[in-house]
């Protein structure tokens, strides 16, 4: 068992069961940079009354998901919001996607993160994503993958979406520590599999094998016409967040990695669709059921990545005209996070702190009244690690009893 | 090998060489207190525009070197900005004057910090700096206690400055654990050296010896008439800012202590003057040749210890009108910090925390817009850790790449 913080360690003893109802929602990518033009960050830009509002009544603050400096991929800036140490919970990218898109991990199995890629006549790689494949396509030659028998043990191929697929080893005598196929470069080969120890060389061989199939089965499937692997991991064994917390935990997340990580760490995954209107619909009709829902707001990252400042600006926006709806279920406990910055500016995620909202009739407001990185700056949650978020809200929903004598 | 923080284990993970470059300028007890006539630090004393300017432009902080409330020696104050754990990484008074003078340190040499002082008729110490002899008298009298030969072992005497030398110690058997022979005070005698174990028996022996041939050759040399020891040591094995950050670091310092502490994390110290002036116009030569800079600034700390507000005053005055140079080099990443507090009203170094100011095109400006202790508490860093300042410069210089999936 991966052990968590030491606030958990600490809640774990303390923490009890009780109606109240906590509402996490994770807008991916929240934090932001300013425009060079006027100064404001997307998040100072957007016209966002209900934030603000909320903002005014609540208390503040901007958190570091991993470290001060440190950029977090997706997992460690879930994992800490969840109260799971980032460091030490390290989950694999092949996992990630396994159970995000909700395949079947018996223990042992080792899954892989891979991509249909294009190669060219000399076996160079010339396209990393194999040019974003539809959808449609990736079924059709994850299938075609999955049919194919290698020596001694199953290779599952899953499709996630466009280019991107899963690859599951079941077998004896499979140890994890192989390299990547990857190269992560476009204008030379894949990199054959080798294994890091002794241990691990029947995966590397059947790994290589699996490889070498696909690219016969796929040389026709032009620009699809290769496979690269990456992430090779197995399951890592968190403790649930019912074991941690108490909490009947509910996720709603569109995307699959997101619900994954829900997953990992005990949380129901609920069925939603892919719009924010659809999320927030989810919320209210199962909020009777549980009393911990996860919400994931997943485009504002998107835009972040494609560097559209002012597509954040509107999607913060459209997200705002929502709140009414949460505010209407009167929640105990409202936090409004990021999972990490994703500044348009940069076109990627970054190590800027995320700003924290935090809303309850117990939180001692501070002078904060907007929702924004400078204002959250001088918020009373100051700045703080970002595995601090859910011990604040359990304690906001009273979940928390007496520490010590 | 001593490990460093956890961010360092990250970090040495994710750091990728680039041409971007990094100037960390300490300034030595940057940090002060009001005077009471005016309420107002010498900081905030200081007609510092440049500074300014830079503060508004930039993301500002408060540092605590080792953790609120702890006064730190310049060793930690310096290790922990370099992002080395100032707890875990101890390097003794002996091994940091002899790695600043350049003394080529053989594995298992124990050095120990020498004060020539004066005894009085009844072998009282009377003062413990033998009136700061001329560094002259402080050459031709350590070259007399380096001739002298000790059973067993060889003793290495080197001149620092004024009335402090540096005593090594070779030779087999010897083990570091003995007591100092400094009583810290005037009006009592030299302690013996003793062994805190058994181990360490035979350097206690060696090291009385030494100190009896001493007294014997120094006997007319009145006022340096007798000599202390103390902060035996031996080198730490750190790992190298090579090694965790992938740069080709330099460090500009006119003392030798600074010097050291560059050379034990692995800098190339470059040759230097003894102003602030000489100081940025060695960072003007070698600024082609090298990614990361540590400039280092003593005369403010010098001015805390002698009580001297004004001085100090003037200092960063004189400090803020060499700004300009720096400025147009235009580094990636300038980070202004202090080591530690000296304020005048203490007259030594102090346990309140350090303005730090950082700026990069990537920071993220908070709302400060003067460089001082005040209005760097209301600064978007908050109050932090110093070992955080590494780990944010590397990432305001996209020197990091993201930590998991």
């Amino acid at each position: 068992m991966i052990e968590g913080t030491t606030s958990q360690e600490i809640i774990k003893e303390i923490a009890i069961s009780s109606p109240s109802k906590i509402v996490l929602i994770v807008i991916d990518g929240l934090g932001g940079l300013p425009h060079p033009e006027t100064g404001k960050t997307e998040l100072e830009t957007a016209n966002i009354p209900n934030l603000d509002q909320l903002a005014a009544k609540g208390i503040c603050g901007l958190a570091d998901p991993v470290a001060p400096g440190i950029t977090p991929g997706s997992a460690p800036g879930h994992l800490a919001l969840f109260g799971y140490d980032p460091v030490r919970c390290i989950i694999g990218r092949g996992i990630l996607e396994a159970v995000g898109i909700g395949f079947d991990l018996q223990p042992g199995d080792i899954a892989a993160r891979g991509n249909f890629c294009t190669i060219d006549k000399r076996g160079l790689v010339i396209d990393r994503r194999a040019g974003r494949v539809p959808n449609e396509k990736c079924v059709a030659l994850s299938k075609l993958l999955d049919e194919q028998v290698i020596r001694q043990v199953r290779v599952f191929v899953s499709p996630v979406r466009e280019h991107r697929f899963v690859a599951v080893f079941r077998g004896e005598g499979l140890a994890l520590e192989v390299s990547d196929s990857d190269p992560l470069l476009t204008g030379v080969p894949p990199k054959p599999i080798s294994a890091l120890n002794p241990e691990a060389g029947k995966l590397a061989i059947v790994a290589n094998e699996f490889i070498a199939q696909a690219k016969t089965v796929l040389a026709k499937h032009y620009p699809a016409n290769m496979v690269l692997l990456r992430g090779f991991s197995q399951s890592p064994h968190l403790p649930s967040m019912t074991e941690i917390y108490k909490l009947k935990p509910a996720a709603i997340a569109s995307y699959p990695m997101y619900r994954g990580l829900a997953k990992l760490v005990g949380m129901e995954v609920l069925p939603t669709g892919t719009t924010i209107e659809e999320e927030f619909q989810t919320l209210k009709q199962n909020y009777a059921d549980y009393d911990f829902f996860f919400l994931h707001i997943k485009p504002a990252d998107n835009a972040g990545e494609d560097g559209d400042f002012d597509r954040r600006v509107e999607i913060f926006e459209q997200f705002d005209r929502n709140m009414p709806e949460l505010i209407k279920l009167n929640p105990d406990v409202i936090v409004v996070a990021g999972d990490h910055s994703t500044p348009a500016m940069l076109k990627g995620h970054s190590w800027h702190p995320v700003p924290v909202l935090l809303y309850s009739r117990w939180c001692r407001p501070d002078r904060v009244n907007k929702f924004s990185e400078s204002a959250c700056a001088s918020g009373a949650l100051g700045r703080f690690p970002a595995t601090q978020v859910m011990p604040l809200a359990m304690a906001n929903a009273l979940k928390l009893t007496k520490f010590g004598a």
